[in-house]
């Protein structure tokens, strides 16, 4: 092979660490985590959780600073966590509290602690810098808590950057094409209106006399002949969620019923690293004790479009890091990516603070 | 670990893109596409293939210029393809013709579009600069049409660099030990007569009263115990198409049986990436209407004979680019190497000439 | 994806090289050796092994200097090997005996040959410079061929690097963690005395007035309820070897029986890349034919602990090389380390004295 040419050069873009550190992230959701260790992989950190005798969570760094086993093939005793090596036990702040060879504990002998705020189904964490902390998790995420509402859930791990399904979710002219046979939503075609604040991104999609497409229509029981308005919003809220709302308006109800319902969706990204992230969906109806038989039926719908996107999005990624003559073809930008264009915007300059800050590497 | 001395030198030696833009290669077989899009990959890019209506076939970047979803992932509407995404649609020359959520069409939204020729059974791609094509693929392929001849193919994916298989078929040296078992041809021992033209390469090696491999014993009907003549030779068309061709001469015929044979094989190498190619081959004698059942026990054998030329070809890409210290250990040439030698520099030559078109990198 | 900002600095460590060449090492077992050739990896380098007629064993670079095709896809002809794509044949000493195309041979055409020490059940191999080759492998591992003793043995290979191990069995207060359920020792607590010569270190245990382990009670007849003295101690010879022995003093045996047993273990480990090891082991008593039930039984507890010690190693190495901060966050060294320590440094000069020889890359 010695008389081989040159290369080309090298193409191969990377696919950059794109997540602030400086962010309430969603590590999972509150059932997960038990006394057990949980192994975590967050913003390519390995981060080890359980839960102390009174119930509260605790976050470690995942690294024994011994020899760097991880603490959550240990186990946890009363409130603290015992390495699986040698047994070097720490407290819920990380703290070594107990080398069993020896009596002298070493001052820098400690792990990383993170702030956790646990807010039902969700427990979030702070992975940044502790001085620049901010004052709890977006509340917008807090309605599957509220018995007004009849919700389920999913998750699954995508193999591709978070950022592709935050920009999915806030371009929804892909209903007609991605999810023409689960969702069943074919007319929404036309770009939103898109407004922004300093942080969030919103758009806002309305459908004046239409009809329902079918899971709704179940749901509340109006006829999918009927002419009703649907009022479609949804909000980059930090790179961690994004939600999305429908308002339906039934202009003429049938006597004894319901005029407006209303349909929720969280959506929340949690990188494990730049090419992998975690996704989590709550979705729901403002309508209390549905039937679980209908709910099931909804999550199946919902699994099978979420899955969906998931493959459009691992298709995505691997033409953007596999492709080796990528930089001549840009992207073509049109109307309805302006909400996604938006979020870029916003997440660019929260990592620019992100670097900023005293914390930055 | 913070102690340890540091790392010998990186040696992994990188194989390099060793396959020029500006050439005919063989995208797939005729059969293989129809009306459903088909995905590829070809000297590293993505290519979507799929035939309009009047059958013609159409060669596309596969990758919408908006999100960079695979168009493959999409459906064939009319002459047309439509992302699977968001539901833009492309003809068959690469232009957009239709944005669903818009009416105006950035005039840079369009996708590449190569030049096909279709020869069956190979549809021939063009992925160099339009203002450089060639006219026409080598001629040398088309004896599968010719109905004067029986045929069988097959197909394989190696991982290595398509020259390793190049360079096997130009040395059958290697018949008496990679393939002792199976096509049983243990005679070919000597270098051969080499010969080049500006873009060719051919060896020719002659055997003179000696008998039949089996193979060819059962497909002439000779016996493989009577003395015949067999003039091998083969050739390096260009870094697709390797050809080889054995005349069977009987000098004594039966009464009534004819007194010469030939056998011949097309290689076609279509590289995927550096460490990766596709292997196609046409193997047939110039017998009409042979007994299937012969044609299958034939390409039994040839598939088997294959799968070891793409073992041992794997096994020394292996040894190529995992040996750290390779550099030490140059190839020892020896004169049955002349004609692999010889075909390394046509292609050196191939890649300076590409290099120095208007569609260098 | 254009807007996105910068990457964060690489940060992922490179686990490095960190085994001497000038070194006898194991390459395998007598018994793994016969006529057939036999392809290993080690220390990164390709080599194939396989048997003369006399039963001397022959050691190669398993790469064909011609078309690099292994030597070990081959055959054994005689004392010689042939390699199995175009036939070319190497003699014990690496020089080429055969071109089957042509009768003059390259004075280049050679493989290098590995001087080997087979010392059974170890075959030892020198990968170094052969003018700095040291007087035969260390000799502490020979005990399995005194019939003085029974042993049994047992071998993995494991994804991490190899030094992670050797520090494991050089700090055994990870018993009562580890293996908390399967070796069962769970008194060893406190630091060992630790001491080294030029190129070895060694730790020293001492319990007295102690119980014994399941095992060795059941070894040595002796009540798991009586005080003995068990003197453990053990030593980093080479980077290739580890050995520890268990001296049991019963201080008041029964009527004819024996007070003092011996336990020795040798710790085999030979590195095929810097995070990929095989690690060999030899187990047993100074007991001659102990019940092939009772070694088998004993084999099991061993595969599971050695088992327990790979996983944990896997682990820490994960850690190590995934974890994109880890160069804030130091080693914490504490007492039970010293052994392993100064074992790092013998290493580390080890590899000093390998750069300065003649044999430097």
């Amino acid at each position: 092979m010695t008389d081989m040419p040159e290369p080309r050069p090298e193409a191969n873009p990377i696919i950059k660490a794109n997540y602030p550190r400086n962010c309430w992230w969603v590590a999972t959701t509150s059932d997960q985590v038990q006394r057990e260790p949980v192994a975590l992989t967050l913003l390519e950190m390995p981060v080890v959780l359980y839960r102390k005798e009174d119930g509260g969570v605790v976050a470690l760094d995942d690294r024994c600073p011994h020899r760097w086993a991880p603490l959550s093939s240990g186990k946890v005793t009363g409130d603290n966590i015992q390495c699986g090596y040698h047994g070097f036990t720490f407290g819920p702040q990380g703290d070594c509290v107990r080398i069993p060879s020896q009596s002298q504990i070493p001052s820098r002998c400690r792990v990383k602690r993170y702030a956790i705020e646990e807010r039902p189904p969700f427990i979030w964490i702070w992975m940044g810098d502790p001085e620049r902390i901010e004052t709890g998790p977006p509340e917008q995420a807090q309605w599957p808590a509220d018995p007004a509402f009849s919700f389920w859930t999913g998750e699954t791990v995508a193999d591709g950057n978070y950022m592709l399904l935050k920009e999915n979710v806030l371009d929804l002219t892909h209903f007609g094409y991605v999810h023409a046979t689960s969702f069943k939503i074919l007319d929404w075609v036309n770009p939103p209106k898109v407004t922004t604040t300093d942080d969030t991104v919103t758009y806002r999609q309305e459908f004046i006399d239409c009809t329902l497409p079918p899971m709704f229509a179940e749901a509340t029981g109006i006829s999918m002949s009927k002419p009703v308005n649907r009022y479609n919003y949804g909000t980059y809220i930090s790179p961690a969620l994004n939600v999305a709302t429908l308002d339906i308006e039934d202009p003429d109800p049938e006597p004894g019923t319901r005029s407006t319902y209303q349909f929720k969706v969280i959506h929340v990204t949690t990188p494990e690293s730049p090419t992998r992230f975690r996704y989590l969906w709550f979705v729901g109806f403002d309508i209390p004790n549905m039937d679980p038989q209908m709910l099931l039926k909804f999550k199946n719908i919902t699994d099978i479009g979420f899955a969906e996107d998931k493959a459009i999005i691992e298709a995505v990624h691997r033409r953007i890091t596999h492709d080796p003559r990528h930089l001549d073809y840009p992207e073509i930008i049109v109307q309805t990516d302006q909400a996604a264009i938006q979020a870029r915007r916003k997440l660019a300059a929260h990592l620019e603070r992100d670097r900023q800050g005293p914390d930055a590497i």
